[in-house]
């Protein structure tokens, strides 16, 4: 096959006959990512990153209403400076990229890139605050880490990803809990607003906490093939990095007290999720809010006398209220419907002679594939109606699937046959770690998080019949 | 001294007695900056990345006015693919940080953080781009880059820096220069319009261009000391990395053909200059438009009932034509007068009771230290005008200190001794690499561009008396 044809098949492997394939079919045809030539790595096309700018542009927005300030941290650390706190060079040592040589030099020290930066901001910490009126510090990031995973997939695990980090440093361990989870919360008023992604919130148990913190909180979302995703972490450090950096302050008493932190990101791993919620066999879909095109126009029989005249005086008139498109390109009709429904644009606009003389035009939803004829007088109210109502219909499905995909499960002969069906487990568990090990082992499912709503579905730990401690959240995971 | 004291006590040094000093002290003491613990690099603080990002986010929006998309690179790649280009490598490799291991693991190659990114790019064009109608592809990515110098200063030069790199790829070399030129514009454009920083543009000669580059062009600007900084680069790079990395298309007629690229930056550095050409020995003077905080509001003798509430109603509405932001702590305004100043607001709006009883607030300008009655009718006309009027007024010092300090010169005995004066001496060159080191060697200034508007200064080259091929302006630079 020529290069040329090539460019114009794009099929896309069945989600049923294979869930991995599917989504690399889909991220690399839409072009959204493509791989980097360094193992590991992606590149962010235009309209990959155009979707990241969207989510990032309002998480930005999120962050700043609720007081934190932007900075911008050194990527490097020295590995004296990791090895400072225990469990956090535990555990992130084994993924580091380690620089040892700068041009011919060997350096004294080698260097790392942070694949976190709770230790430059702990010794930023230290430096910057003195007193209780230097405290409550609310900072965020905008930065690449770097992660060297073994099995990596574009969006989902990649050895660079891009991010956002909050670190803060608060007066009292009240102040900085509810920090924690004001912040788990806006991750996920986000994904819900946004991304149309419901989630389930609650926090991970000691095994599943994040390496540094007293505890760590996530937002855990759905796919379509009843995996979980980590979508969110919202970390309480307690005054573990405070200790070990020597981030004190006088208090209103001048007593010396040390701060007490949190930190919490969200990455482009959210994309990822994104796809797997939403998309399907042909391709792509996005939430309105954050598609980087929101209608695409395609004009039929552009060759007609006024046709392109009339559709470029749509997109004008459009563009003051949605992210307009059109293709004027000389390809088929039919080519672009399939580009644009790979693409995941939520809604096209047909219009050719026909149209323009009746007064009318036709919006295909890709959510539905619902047609409508709409009279231009109605057309903007309608685009607006329409975008909202994809973006609700995205989400009462999500919705549906996770209640559907969520099964008590009381008995432990029951728990290994439902896990082979995916979606959530909810069982209770004695809150043993080795218990917990002992279902990883046996079932490969992990503990995705005690949720905030607890329920008391039994007595006893759904796999060591132990006193129950906990409901927790159990599934197979990315 | 006590810690409490110190963080009171702010002196800067006078640029007359150590300019470098001046520099450190003002970038540190209004907060812009710390230095990160590896050295070299540094930590832009919340007040440093709010003006990074109001910088950002107006050039971004000239990117894409441009017909340009975001994109994001790997940052990683391998030795192999930065050797491929002969003259790039030998430009970049002695700054190059090298990762060796990840993990407990050694690398099979060695890997690099990119110190630019004309190679990561040059292999994705290679494998996106088939046809003319491919073309062009007009991309940009904001990223950080490592470069290891030697001497570091925050901004100036640092180990790792922020900027925006644009890579382009057209089907002619006409097109790619015309690209070059138009984006060396938008730089040019945006110091003026933005900074308020007046920029000399030119061509680099041969021994100054990008490693890679057919031809490079710059914007220079002159500080406060003196010396120039190179400002912003814009390279043609014809087919150079297109014949390295195979990036072809098959033009119109079906024949196979070389695209022509263009690569073109702009970093963080653009903060410095900003820096060394407004601010003064009171500390920053921050151009408006760019400014975090362009009205702060300090209420005088705020304990009074009434002062605290009206202060607030202003910077309510206020905040729908300029950033505004009050300061109602405790402090004394004799020492919020400082600190503001220190960090560089453009007007200082003062208001006590006398005034609200005469209906009427206080205008101190940053610039010109003027300070002036308000009565509240005009407050909001007049707070626009003002800022633009700083704008001007800064713009305009900044030309003038530009043409007082740029001085025509013939003879080279003359030559060296306007070179100990410093600023830009313009000068003619015979266009030998050899002459252009024997100048740098005897004075240590270098040519810093051809200028487009030449001019006929001599017949001969003001050093080796050979035919006069280019007028040149040369400098000590940063």
């Amino acid at each position: 096959m020529s290069k040329k044809n090539k460019a114009f098949v794009k099929e896309i492997t069945a989600m049923e006959d294979d869930f991995p394939q599917w989504y690399t079919d889909v991220v690399l045809k839409s072009e959204l990512v493509d791989y980097g030539t360094v193992r590991g790595t992606m590149i962010i096309r235009p309209y990959g990153y155009a979707l990241w700018e969207n989510i990032k542009n309002d998480m930005d927005r999120r962050i700043k209403e609720t007081g934190h300030e932007n900075l911008y941290m050194p990527m490097f650390m020295t590995e004296s400076q990791l090895q400072k706190e225990k469990d956090h060079v535990e555990g992130f040592a084994p993924e580091v990229a380690w620089i040892t040589h700068v041009g011919e030099d060997k350096l004294d020290e080698r260097l790392l890139i942070r694949p976190t930066s709770e230790v430059v901001f702990g010794e930023h910490f230290a430096k910057i605050i003195q007193s209780h009126r230097d405290l409550p510090k609310l900072y965020n990031q905008w930065a690449n880490v770097v992660r060297w995973e073994k099995t990596t997939r574009p969006f989902l695990r990649t050895s660079e990803f891009l991010w956002q980090e909050g670190h803060t440093a608060h007066a009292t361990a009240e102040e900085a809990q509810e920090e924690t989870l004001k912040m788990l919360d806006v991750y996920a008023d986000f994904c819900e607003e946004m991304l149309a992604i419901p989630m389930v919130k609650g926090r991970k148990t000691e095994k599943e906490k994040f390496s540094g913190a007293v505890a760590t909180y996530t937002i855990e979302s759905l796919m379509h093939d009843g995996k979980a995703l980590q979508s969110g972490t919202s970390h309480y450090l307690g005054e573990n990095f405070a200790k070990v950096f020597g981030i004190t302050f006088q208090d209103k008493d001048g007593k010396e007290q040390y701060v007490n932190q949190t930190s919490w990101g969200l990455s482009t791993r959210i994309v990822g999720g994104m796809i797997m919620v939403h998309s399907d066999n042909r391709g792509l879909v996005l939430p309105p809010k954050v598609a980087p095109t929101q209608v695409i126009v395609v004009p039929i029989a552009q060759h007609k006398e006024g046709v392109l005249d009339f559709a470029d005086g749509l997109v004008k008139q459009l563009g003051e209220i949605a992210r307009v498109k059109i293709d004027a390109s000389d390809k088929m009709p039919g080519w672009k419907f399939n580009e644009y429904e790979m693409k995941g644009v939520p809604i096209r606009l047909e219009v050719g002679p026909k149209d323009i003389e009746k007064g009318q035009v036709v919006l295909a939803r890709r959510d539905t594939g619902e047609k409508t004829f709409v009279e231009l007088a109605q057309l903007e109210g309608m685009i607006t109606q329409m975008l909202a109502d994809i973006h609700d219909n995205l989400l009462n499905k999500a919705q549906q699937h996770l209640a559907e995909s969520t099964t008590v499960v009381t008995e432990w002969s029951t728990f290994k046959e439902q896990v082979e069906k995916g979606g959530f487990i909810k069982a209770m568990w004695c809150g043993e770690r080795e218990c917990e090990e002992n279902i990883k082992e046996e079932t490969t499912v992990t503990s995705r998080c005690m949720p905030f709503e607890q329920e008391h579905l039994s007595d006893t730990c759904v796999c060591c019949g132990k006193k129950a401690e906990h409901m927790v959240y159990w599934a197979r995971a990315y």
